[in-house]
């Protein structure tokens, strides 16, 4: 089987999102046993001038489903940000993964050359539906994805590196 | 033009490597500014079981040439992992980005159904090549990428998304 734009995106999706989830459980596992407010994981950030944790979980959703929804050419659902508790954010996690799975291969396969285009700080970035994927979605998805699991880890859960890759 | 494994890979990882290696040259010019010893920043990590910078590097660079050089069906070059200094990782990963770019579209694609066999902690995994690439390798190459840059921005370094984007 040649290599597809669907197998390439949503399964690769859908598993950052579960795995993002996984890591979020054993956080507030460890909020609960250690007797620390979850509110102290939820605020961390790893520098002032970065994202706090609800945020980094909040773009890898965003993240997710854009792409979803560009490749397959529907509209990006729109999710109002207001989770502040980690079963809050589970349920954030799971309604996209939701969406992502009511997405067809058909819809997605023969995407490469489709236009993609963001609205970036006011300006338009033109890309196609490869380029996005490859070069702007997928590294996005692991970039919000590991600054979650790195506050987490700086901040004492125990979490290691097949957390965040799932099952290989 | 239909998704190839080629295009999957190899720009992939160059890119990668490439934006690395820019953002280790701000590292390396803060540094002198703020005048503080470049092995602060080298042996810095976010958590005393995680790895200090020099290693997430070395990581970048093996989680790229491995998979090039497995997906293209020839010998995993080997890097003695001894760089102390912002010159040597530039110079690895300077390294790295030419072994990358001696494969040839015509060696990676086709490898979707080729099995990989990786030794992880004393156990066989396999890998279709598929699976290996999507599943494994890019989600490593930018899992050890964003904990160097984010080790940096824990540091002080004044870098941002775009650094680790590379140009969209």
């Amino acid at each position: 089987m040649p290599l597809s734009m669907y197998q390439a995106s949503i399964p690769l999706l859908t598993r950052g999102l579960e795995n993002l989830a996984a890591i979020l459980h054993k956080a507030a596992a460890h909020a609960e046993a250690k007797k620390i407010a979850p509110e102290v994981f939820l605020n961390a950030r790893l520098a002032p001038d970065m994202f706090p944790l609800v945020r980094q979980v909040q773009i890898v959703s965003d993240t997710a489903k854009g792409c979803a929804a560009r490749l397959a050419g529907v509209e990006v659902p729109s999710y109002p940000d207001t989770e502040s508790s980690f079963a809050e954010l589970q349920e954030r996690l799971a309604t996209t993964v939701t969406f992502l799975k009511g997405i067809a291969p058909a819809q997605v396969d023969g995407s490469e050359e489709r236009p993609i285009i963001l609205k970036m700080h006011s300006e338009e970035v033109h890309f196609s539906g490869q380029a996005y994927l490859l070069g702007f979605a997928l590294p996005n998805l692991y970039f919000h994805l590991t600054t979650a699991y790195a506050i987490l880890r700086h901040n004492g859960v125990e979490i290691g590196k097949r957390d965040y890759l799932g099952e290989v």
